[in-house]
């Protein structure tokens, strides 16, 4: 085939597997970055357009526009552009960039309040069809929940369940797409769907054989959609302006018609670098032109909106959309898959400045080549853009080394794995449930079981111990058991045919679950072994104050106690999700990651033994807790808060481990180079001792303050919070003030 | 509670147990028909006015009129009348009488095609809706069938499946909307969700869960719709016209959204017996009163239409709906169910004539009143519009004295079991593949596996059933399993929530199957073993026509071998049946009933071994060979036929035996009282022998040729078929043709 002209390797010609392709075919780079390219002319118009229409919309409150009459699929919309005649790549989610979708099928409710939220109104006329004729998800999951799973929702012992949202976090392998083409692509589903169940019809087999018959169909739908914009993706990608094409045409099926709340476009980099080295040494482009393509996905990319609620901005702060891209990585054999791709791609932060998305994700390891990992600390020290994920880990846990991560810190092998998508439970609060017996000490609900609730001034360990594990039992059973409806109704009502489409038939699906609090509840539990507990009683004997009167060890100031109970607690919880029927019997995982929903969290848990203030926002993720009163805070500098993280066990957290850093320039050197060298040596070290991950930010919180006093002196003032990066200025106040207070490491 | 003044008992008071209320409550009567009264003014005026309106239906083709861009809902249209002010008992399925429905979720492409076929046009909107965003559940089928099951469903091995049609006989216990009223429904259905399941969320219970929700939504919306005609259903009836009126609205509910293949109304007549008989007593009303409003709520039954494909009146023929009553009966304590409401409804026959709908079904048992039993034999001699089930088998099978029958044979617990119907598996073409090597005689295709096929001139006996069991074996695998895909999507695309709202949360399902050509099949096996068959081939070597060349027992003679044989191939097929997995564990049962589709199943089933010829339609349900050949027929009489049918064992066909007979009326004696006496005679002894069913025709070959010859002197002529009772001009000429050619015993 002409359009395979030159590749290596014969297994991937006989059967779907890009991995191997990719094997056969890539092109280590061990160099540096002086081969990169500025910007080019077309870019750079393209960009000063996409910026004006950027500020419309930060000025109508992130909303440049809204459909409120066409329900969103694959083929919906008429093409759009930004400029036509400048956009090698094309593309849009609808006729007009930035205009938001309406998706209605994850829940007529939320779509509704999106639109009327922002001053639009919905078309009565969908409002009836989405319900009198087609449920959606939302509505079926409402009608299966029980009283308790409602009551565990409302008052925020489990937060953020994907029941109002789209689940998301499913990474097509969109490679395929330009790989194969569309039509290699639909004889292996029909060949799938041959071979799906023998004979006898049990209702998972009948649901998976259905699934297939849909992701036929969508694919049948790509091709017209490609169609629709000039494009036959019928057939293979010939060049590298085809296979940027193509991808991104299977990644754009996805957004078109699916509201996830990640919508990761995965690990993309080496895959495309093979076109484009075969281009250039063929002398069909030059690597002006390459970057030029490479510039033009990624502002694709950086497009990406969806109409979304009040509630989900509030727990998803500055409009996320996770289109995560993974880069670099090393191989099962050895070789490092950097190539040149993964230094144009992170050069797009230079070419067209910082932004949020894509969410830029560096595959770590130190056996990276010098030259990369130098490179990568430098754009992490410039832009406070992108984050960082152990590769080592990834591939011994995972077994492949063609992982993507998935929103902030979820592996998936790519085309192999999906996941279902959990939120998380609040572990700080759960240890206050312990201490009241299942009353929240926020709404003064008997939400859990009425345990015995512990009584006295002070507290003791091991009473609290048993009461713990009680409420941890309880709350495990209920979490996995809501995710259990959600994820029946979401394959009902809202499956991602387009993604899944792109992926094997024969899945390995994960259910992940996410721990909130982990910081407070093991400084807590570290507060009452040690810390010599006084308890404050309202009027109805309710705990609601505590008072550590001694010094105790806390978590992320590398005091082995403190990290090692935090271990325990994760070990105790992941040991009781194991253990519950999981819905498709799909592998249970949990993840230490807030995203920014730390902040409403927080809003919701009252005062915590370890000191910490009620309504004070959570530490993110599996970041220590900030200073708060005298005991908390991390005072042993950057080294030690990163050795503790990086002693959580990666094994019991295979969703992933978040950890976000700020630091003062002035920490990391006096110069530049000092400062690249320096972060490079400490993310050497941290992944090595077995850190999973690290959201790198270089500036001073005085930059911070000075942005938030002046705002329009910032429009693109990027920054990591947890899992993902953001602009500045699109945090709400409270979420500006979070990041504001969390530590800024001005020493190792 | 002053709408329960007067009722005795508590135990229905307390639960949802109408049973209980009806065994508490009713009045045995044992009297004749000497009380009933005739027609009344209102009645008069409407039925003409309804005979009018059929004609016009009956002139276009059986369709007065059709929606084509309203999807039909229990609250999708305004109130409608035939004449206002003249109706007692209101409600249509539409807002104008006789129109049909737009009915979309089973399948949009049936509801267009049911449209087109009758020179509507679908609104292209609706078209849109329903392919774009509501799935339904003839798509879902499809796309999970296999190429296996799509290739028996073409080549007839299995038929009729209800993947392009509602699967209907599912009976609502809509008595209980008259006696306990929307509200206490709705709040046992609050507690049944909240008992639904503990804690642990498998796909059985979050199913479930959600089912309930949707019932509990139906009946809001059956308030709705009652509250559109003035009427305040959320508390219980108070006399006997409300108990009319609730009652009906609960089953309107189900035909205004629900296009089932049967819609049964079951067992309501000692029920509302029970609400007449108090207002009789109390002076309320009279029995002209009664008999009137009586007549008012059937001739809502008989007006009951669905838009259908011309490939559905193929196979049922003259537009059943099977609205199908059951009364009478024997209660477990020895009293019979008996009431003059049994007369009431009898009745309808004579004051408003003959009627195919409502299919009215007397259980019967020669322990009933002998003046019911007389009654009943002369309006089933004067109208042959009634069939009689035996209640003593069902009784002792089912271990209830509520039991009704939904469709024609279907016994079914009042509110406590539902049906997963199943059309039926052609045993009489098994014959022609076990001979064939799994080749289909008619279209050669390789339908079975390519088990070893039958050489040679002759038909050896043993080599023939080893190949029967084999392909028995593989037929009824195959047959469940599709059936199990069929359920999974009907659940998931066209859920029955208004009429699982009037039954018990915690169903018993039966997974009904079904067997057509059983007579064909045994009397092929007693040719093959005793009439050594000769075996023509054509050029390929394929059996294509048999020549029994010796007498051989038959099925329906009273000849034990032949009888005996029918029994073991239902006994066999059952076994293998049940070895299935079948959808939620349902229990299988089978039955031996093709209603009128034996004429399409016979002109896909070649020449068989017994000497039928290829294309004529097979012996209807359970009922022997006609005269075809010269071995063929009923040679023996009514009581030889009757005795061969009432040999089938009964426990291997829970879903029951279909048997029609025409009799002469001469044969029955020389005047009406000898002929009534002499019907009530054969039916007792028959029912007594363990019959299962009748379907009593009363008249002459020559009244059939007069009416197909000149169908205008003939507008209402009724007849039972097989399962039900058709206007004779309303069959297809084939059809016609088809009851002509049966057996019209002339002698007992």
């Amino acid at each position: 085939m002409d359009a395979w002209k030159g590749f290596k390797g014969n297994q991937w010609k006989e059967e779907v597997n890009v991995r191997d392709f990719i094997q056969a075919n890539y092109t280590e780079y061990t160099g540096d970055d002086s081969f990169l390219e500025p910007i080019a002319p077309s870019t750079d118009k393209l960009w000063t357009k996409l910026q004006e229409l950027f500020d419309v919309q930060h000025e109508k409150n992130g909303v440049y526009d809204m459909d409120t009459n066409i329900p969103a699929t694959i083929t919906s919309h008429e093409p759009g552009y930004l400029i036509k005649e400048e956009e090698t790549i094309v593309g849009l989610q609808t006729d007009v960039p930035l205009k938001q979708a309406f998706m209605p099928f994850g829940g007529i409710n939320m779509a509704n309040n999106a639109l009327t939220s922002n001053g639009y109104e919905i078309d009565p006329e969908m409002s009836h069809i989405f319900t009198d004729y087609r449920k959606t998800h939302n509505q079926g999951v409402f009608d299966a929940y029980t009283p308790e799973m409602r009551s565990a929702r409302k008052n925020k012992i489990i937060t953020g369940l994907p029941d109002a949202y789209g689940r998301g976090r499913i990474i097509g392998d969109y490679r395929r797409l330009a790989l194969y083409g569309v039509d290699f692509l639909m004889a292996q589903k029909a060949k799938d769907h041959a071979n799906t169940g023998n004979k006898v019809m049990t209702d998972d087999v009948v649901r998976l054989r259905e699934e297939i018959s849909e992701q036929y169909r969508a694919l049948g739908q790509i091709k017209e959609m490609a169609a629709s914009y000039g494009f036959d993706v019928s057939k293979p990608a010939t060049d590298s302006k085809e296979a940027i094409q193509w991808l991104y045409f299977g990644y754009l099926a996805a957004i078109k018609s699916q509201n996830g709340a990640a919508m990761s476009i995965g690990r993309i980099s080496a895959f495309l670098d093979i076109y484009i080295q075969r281009d250039l040494e063929a002398g069909v482009i030059t690597e002006f032109e390459a970057q030029e393509m490479i510039d033009h996905l990624i502002m694709k990319l950086r497009m990406v909106k969806f109409a979304r609620t009040p509630e989900y901005n509030q727990l998803f702060s500055g409009y996320p959309i996770w289109a995560t891209l993974s880069i670099a990585g090393m191989g099962l054999d050895g070789r490092s898959l950097v190539t040149k791709n993964d230094f144009r791609i992170l050069h797009t932060l230079t070419n067209m400045g910082p932004s949020p998305e894509p969410n830029l994700t560096v595959l770590y390891s130190s056996s990276e080549p010098e030259g990369f990992r130098t490179y990568a600390a430098k754009i992490a020290k410039e832009s406070s853009s992108i984050q960082f994920e152990n590769d080592d880990l990834l591939r011994a846990n995972w077994g492949s080394d063609d992982c993507a991560i998935a929103c902030c810190v979820s592996a998936t092998v790519m085309g192999k794995d999906m996941q279902f998508f959990g939120a998380r439970a609040n572990l700080a609060k759960a240890v206050l449930y312990a201490i009241n017996g299942g009353v929240d000490e926020m709404t003064k609900a008997q939400v859990a079981p009425k345990f015995r609730p512990m009584t006295g001034d002070k507290l003791d360990y091991n009473e609290f111990i048993e009461r713990y594990k009680d409420i941890m039992d309880w709350l495990a059973e209920l979490y996995v058991n809501t995710l259990n409806v959600i994820h029946y109704m979401h394959d009902k009502y809202a499956y991602e045919a387009p993604q899944l489409a792109f992926m094997d038939s024969d899945l390995k699906r994960t259910f992940a679950t996410g721990i909130a609090g982990i910081s407070h509840a093991a400084d807590s539990l570290m507060a009452i072994k040690h810390g010599n507990v006084e308890v404050i009683r309202d009027e109805n004997g309710l705990a609601i104050d505590y008072k550590p009167t001694q010094e105790f060890p806390t978590y992320g100031n590398d005091q082995e106690e403190a990290d090692e109970i935090a271990n325990w607690i994760l070990d105790y919880f992941m040991t009781q999700i194991k253990r519950q029927h999981t819905y498709r019997n799909s592998t249970p995982t949990t993840s230490l990651l807030t995203i920014t929903s730390n902040v409403v969290y927080g809003k919701a848990t009252g005062n915590t033994p370890d000191g910490r203030r009620a309504g004070k926002p959570l530490a993110p993720g599996a970041n220590p807790s900030y200073q708060d009163g005298k005991f908390l805070g991390e005072k042993h500098g950057l080294l030690a808060s990163l050795n503790s993280t990086a002693r959580l066990q990666y094994t019991n957290a295979l969703d992933g481990i978040s950890n976000t850093q700020t630091i003062n320039p002035n920490g990391l050197g006096k110069d530049d180079d000092t400062r690249i060298n320096n972060l490079r040596n400490v993310m050497d070290g941290y992944f090595d001792k077995g850190g999973y991950h690290l959201n790198v930010n270089v500036f001073t919180n005085e930059l911070l303050l000075d942005a938030q006093a002046n705002p329009e002196k910032y429009p693109n003032l990027t920054i990591r919070v947890s899992g993902y990066a953001v602009k500045f200025r699109d945090l709400t106040p409270e979420q500006q003030a979070d990041v504001i207070s969390r530590t800024s490491h001005d020493h190792m």
